[in-house]
Order: structure tokens, then sequence, then C-alpha cells
């Protein structure tokens, strides 16, 4: 796809240069730059030519500046034009077919060097044509389903992306990779987790923590080992394929259920919790080596797909427990569908008064109980993150349980329970709802571990 | 402090035992039990003799089941009652004056044997005889300020931990222990360490994982550990002493205003986050090893202390962000003086609508300016923990920043950001808390590192 101007191209004609070659580049000031010649990628002055040099940064030149432009080395492997068997390197074998669905965020994004922020940009081409390596691996059909920063996504997108993958299953693909905003890629793959049973090819969310065309971005390895696991694996079910460290060298899939983004900015922010991963991925070693042997495979896919989307109407909150609770800030969850706590410690919110300092927490035991009496589901997790809740030790947990809050003895994230409260709630009505709450549907739940 | 029925005191004294001494217990059964000679702590039958088997376990022996008593092996070092110098075993130094405040948790609490849970039962006397070690080190006071399970404590009790904090330091205290429970352990630490300005003795929180009666407690390791570092170096700040690891090593001193409580159960739960510990404690070994040099020291201790307290009546809220948020749950805190929210990756909450199904994020933002227009001061975490907020890179942010919320290119963690946002508000006007938000106080912030 490309959108340079009439002008430059006729100046890449004339030079012989593709998109792909090593060019050099000298200007009319006599300065010469070497690099890879980049195709444009729709957006920003179509007279400037992108190139990327060997430190790894992309430069514009504007044609203007221009005085000669020379092939170095021609490009070894592609044309630009995605999914076509033919340019396979390691021959004829055929290859497994991958669907990328695109929604948005980082790792679709490039730097607006106008602003210095962000821009969600990239479209579906752009990105295959910023890997090609990913082709050399499996038949890559790819599709924009969204272009969202994650952190504005809501049900809606969760049945939009439900919707796009049944239809790729239907038209026969061996896997699915959703490129993803990493804000809330988390929320979404529990999302997807939930939303399928008898899913019968993998589903890997790809995300980078910086934007695909800056030299450190970690789209290309997360891409490239996303696509590696699912054709070289016979993995069945939802994960998250992110960087694992802070050099370029693996990759973890992680559990969909049981993971969370735990750094703003570092490459390695994703980590599973009260959890492994299931296995790192070596893209540039074509390595994959399995840490758990307890994941789903395509030998376990019998029954017949079963997809239970998310009801929009559902009303589901989260509070956060901390010192000095106001009855008010549980209050307005009365009416709501559901709540999700994330408690102190095993699992705690401030319910009792010892004191004549403390009579607040009377009130907010009060509002707490209004809430569930309201109808809504109360469950609880910890701020910990780490551990499992348990009500039965101290007087507060006994108290919560005994006024209806659920969650005792599950080791939840409090978002994978935001997501698993939202979906049960949209799918199953309130008495069954409370008894799947207990059940590990999708690997939400560890089993119980000895302290 | 003795609290043995008569007829048991008469069978010791027979026996010529002493508490801290190790006897044999006879049973009339035949059975016999070697261990050492606890005090009874208070509660209970006092006709049931406690020891404290070589497994760690204590057992209680009713008197009437008592055939004979035999003393083993005399008790070196102390009898039961504290503060008394003679009794150092390192000889004639002066020891320091190290004063223990009570205020409840797992460190004071056993195990109900009636109903399995725990209760928080033990007096002050009480958890000094369980660890008399610690006389070794300090001439100790002890005394208790409030016996809560720590989810339970509001602003007010804050209050009144820096009331005993300042008489302790009147009297010539040289330096504090704070005994608390695990749950708002680091909410409390920020607390003091925002409340005193010019603090002229260590202050060190202490909790237990298990409780004290439990073999596998970290009471112990976890107190001596305070005192020894109080005692023995010159660090003049306010920190958390709490176990590192699995197994009866050794101790972290961590940061009032980097540590986080990162799991419900294990005994490794306290975490420096965005930051390191202090040093580390070998009580066992009486080994301390600073891990860092920037710390406050007694030397550094020049102008008066000032002591600003809470003002339990202002209103500060905490807001996890999470995807489809309501309108309704941001609303809540209109009319609060200040909103802590924890927003998803380097700092977002669902604001803005990219296609039809996002228009309620419209609502959200809505809803997020009018609570900023009443007047609260809102302020922007997140939910990552590890990394700092930065709203200058995705439109998400720079919109939010526009629009009036604070906190961008801080690392402050969500509970000290509420604990600090709330202490602000308590003592400045509104101007000069938006101000003051974005100076490192008392190392809550950590200086820019670059990514």
């Amino acid at each position: 796809m490309t959108t340079y101007s009439k002008r430059v191209e006729e100046l890449l004609g004339k030079a012989g240069a593709d998109e792909g070659d090593i060019v050099k580049v000298e200007l009319k000031t006599g300065k010469t730059y070497e690099g890879l010649l980049m195709p444009r990628t729709g957006f920003g002055n179509k007279d400037c030519l992108i190139l990327k040099l060997k430190n790894g940064y992309n430069i514009g030149i504007l044609m203007d500046k221009i005085k000669s432009i020379e092939v170095i080395k021609k490009a070894e492997k592609r044309k630009a034009t995605p999914s076509t068997k033919s340019r396979k390197k390691t021959g004829s074998r055929k290859l497994k077919k991958v669907s990328i669905l695109h929604t948005g965020g980082t790792i679709a994004s490039r730097v607006d060097y106008e602003t210095g922020g962000v821009k969600a940009l990239f479209t579906p081409e752009d990105l295959i044509d910023l890997f090609p390596e990913i082709e050399n691996y499996a038949e890559i059909s790819s599709r924009l389903i969204a272009n969202a920063l994650s952190e504005n996504l809501r049900f809606e997108h969760y049945n939009i992306m439900i919707d796009a993958i049944v239809e790729e299953i239907k038209k026969g693909t061996d896997g699915i990779i959703l490129t993803h905003g990493t804000d809330t890629m988390a929320y979404t793959a529990s999302a997807l987790a939930f939303a399928f049973e008898n899913l019968p090819v993998p589903i890997i969310l790809v995300g980078a923590q910086r934007s695909s065309d800056r030299p450190s971005s970690d789209a290309a390895i997360n891409l490239i080992a996303a696509v590696q696991f699912i054709t070289g694996t016979d993995f069945c079910d939802v994960g998250i394929c992110m960087h694992a460290t802070t050099s370029d060298d693996f990759c973890h899939i992680l559990p969909a259920c049981k993971t969370r983004k735990m750094h703003t900015s570092a490459r390695y922010a994703f980590q599973a919790i009260n959890s492994l991963p299931y296995a790192k991925v070596w893209p540039k070693e074509e390595k994959i080596e399995f840490l758990r042997d307890d994941y789903r495979r395509r030998s376990d896919v019998k029954d017949k797909l079963i997809v239970r989307k998310f009801n929009p109407a559902v009303k589901v909150g989260v509070l956060k427990a901390h010192p000095n609770m106001l009855p008010e800030e549980i209050m307005v969850f009365k009416g709501f569908d559901g709540l999700v706590i994330e408690g102190t410690g095993l699992g705690h919110i401030g319910i009792e008064s010892f004191d004549e300092h403390s009579k607040e927490n009377e009130r907010v035991r009060e509002a707490l109980q209004e809430v569930i009496n309201s109808g809504a589901v109360v469950v609880m997790t910890s701020q910990c993150l780490h551990g499992r809740v348990n009500m039965n030790v101290y007087s507060t947990g006994r108290k919560l349980v005994e006024m209806g809050v659920l969650g005792n003895l599950t080791d939840m994230l409090p978002e994978v329970a935001f997501i698993k409260l939202a979906w049960l709630l949209s799918n199953y009505p309130k008495e069954r709802v409370k008894e799947l709450w207990y059940e590990n549907l999708r690997g939400e739940i560890s089993h119980r571990t000895l302290q």
C-alpha cells in the first residue's frame, strides 16, 4: 500500500528503488542517508520519503531536498501486497491461516512528530508492511475492527470482537491474533476467554508498549512470536503474547484470566499473577518452550463452539476499599447488577466499629447491606493481587460472608472478577451467577493451595 | 505478668518452676510433655498451664490432669517483669529507650481454638512476654493505643497515633515501634510520614502475617528486627519492618511512602514499589545491611518537630478505572474534597468516544468535569502500580490534563496518593494542595527516570 506522491514515485522509479530496498539518499546539501525505504503509511506529507536508518529510527526526507537516490541492496523477500503464499522462504509447506484483527492501540500507532504524542493511525496493511517477516510463518489476513485507545473500549466492543472472531472461525482460520491497546488488554483477554466455550482455534492478544515506528518498539517481536506460537504449537485457548524482558530476546504467552499490566511503560509490563506464563517464545531463534503442561490443546476440541456475549445494559461497579470509607461511596452501587470489591488483605473493608471514632464503619456496613439487598451480586477480591481471599480468618471477613459477599477462598484478580461478573450477569440468572462465581470456568481460579 | 490461678501457682512453686524454665510435665495418664513454661496471657482458663513445645506449638494442659512437674533447665535471662535494665546480657552499656505502641492486628492476636478464627486479644505486656529477647536490645516501654483490625481504622485513629508518638518523643524515647494490622499498614505508614516534619526519632511499623502464638508466626522476627534496627542504626524516618522471605532469615526495612502489601497471606507480602527497601536486618545474626544511602539520619535532625494531623471531615474518594465506566460511578464524588483515580496504563480512564458504541464515554467525561468543577482536587495514579503516570503520550491523557486532573509524571502509589491528598486537604488551601501534589515531600515521588 504505497501512498507516496506521484512525484516521489517517479523519483523512486528513476532510481529503480522499491520499498524494502536499502537505498542511499543524497541531499542537495551534500549530506547522505542510508536506510531501508519504508512505505508511506497514509498520513503526513506525501512528498516526504521515509527511511528506516540502521540505528532503528525512521526519518522523513522532503522530496525537494533530495539530490539523488541510489539502490544499495534490493529487498529479498517480498513486495507490499499481503497474503500471497508464493513468497514463503521455507519452501512449499502449506502455511497455516492466521487472521489478524486490529482494534487499535500503541501497536497500531506512531509517534506524531508534530506534537510529540502518539497517534493511532496505522491501517492493518501498514502494520503488516512494517513486519513483513510474519508472512514467512503463516498466510496472513488482516482487518480493522476498531481503532481505539483501549481505555475507551466498552462491552459493545467485546461483542464486536466476538462477532469478528466467529466470522474468522467460519472462514476456516487456524488461529486469531487480536492487536489491542495495552491499557485494558488483560480485561479484554478475559472477556474473550469467558465468551467462548469449546473454542476451536487459539486467540492471542498482542500489543506493544512502544509505538510501532519507534526503534525500541516491541511490536514486531510480540507479533512475530504470536504468529510462531499459533502456527508452531497445539495451544488452543485465549492467551496474551507480550515481551517478557527489557531486551529483545523472548516473549511470554500469558493466561487470559491470570494476567495483569504491572508497569505503566516498561516492555515487560505484563505479568502472570497467582499463575505462570504458558510458554516462552524466542522469535529470532524460532524457539518455543512450554512452562506448563496444563494448557488446552487443539486435540481437546470436541464439542461445538458456544458463544455467550456481553449485555451492554448490565451495570457492574468496582469499589476499592480504603481507610475512612464513606457510606455514599458504597451507596452509589444500589440498584447495580453487580459490584466487585477490591478489599484490603485477605478480603476486608472497614465495616466494624471498635471505639467511638469508628462508628462511621457501621454506616458503611449498612450501606453495603443495602446494596446487597437491592439485588446486586457483590464479590470480594484483594488489592494485594497475589494470594487468595480468605474471609474465615478475621471477624470482618466472617461478617462480610454473613452479609452475602461472595468470593471466599477464590484468587481471582479484581480485573478478571469485574469481567467475569459482567459476563455471568449477561448470561445467567442471579442465583446461577452466585454458584458459577466459585467455579473455575476459564482458569480464573487456581486450585486451592496450602499456605 | 502472671495470671495463672492460685492453684497452678502453688503447683509451680512446689516444683520450683518459674516462667521461662524448660519443664517436664507428667500427666496422670502417664503421658509427658517437655517445653518452655509460658506466662498466662490474660485470657482463657487460668487453671491451664501453657507450654511452648520444641516444635514451636503452644499447648495448654489443664491443672487437674497434671501428675507432676519437673524443672529440666532454669531460665537464663529474665523474669517476666519488663523494663529492668539489670538483665541485659551484653553488660553495662546503657540501653536505648524504645516505645512500643500497639494498635492491634494479627501481631497482637491469637488463634481462637474454639472457632478456628483469629482474635485480637493480647495485651501489650503479653506481647513482650512472648518475645522477651527484645529487652536485650532496648529499654522497652509498651502501651496499647487501639485494639483494631486495621481495615477498620479511620483518620481519627491516625491522629490518636500521632498524639501518642508526640507524647513518647516528649518523654525522651529513642525510637518508636508501632504494631499494626497488615491490611492498611502501608496506608498508616504514609499517614505518619506526612504528619511529621523534622521527625527527631525513627518510627518503625511492625505487623505479622501469622498470629503471634502460631509456630509459623513472623511476629517475633519482625519485632526483634525493628528493635535492632532502631537501636543499631542512625536511621531517623518512618519505615516498615516486615519479613522479606518465606524462611526465618531476614526482614526488610521498607520506605513508608513506597510500600504495598502484595500478597494476602505470604510472609514476604510487603514489597517496595518503584523503590528499594532501606535495609535488610538478620535478627538472629544481629546483622544489618543498608541497601540505600539516601535515608534520613539522626544527624539530619536540626529543626523543631512540626506536626500536621488529619481532618476527619475531609472527604476523599478512590475511583478505580475499568472498562464500561458509568457516569454515576464518578458523579458520586461531586462535592468531595478530593478524588484519587486509579487509571489504566499511563494514567487513563475512558472519556473519549471513537464510534457509536462509545458515546457513553462522553457522559463519563462530563461527570468527571462536573466533579472537578465542584471543587474536588482530582489526581491520577495507575493501577499498574509500577512506573510513572504520563498523560502527555496519548490523547486521553492530554484531555485529562486539560480537564484539570493532576499527577502527570508522578509515580505515587494509589494508596499513598489517597493519604497524601487527604493530609494535604486537611492542612492547606486547595491552590496550595495542587502545587504540593507535585512536590516530593516524604519520598512519595521518585526523581524522574529516563524510560
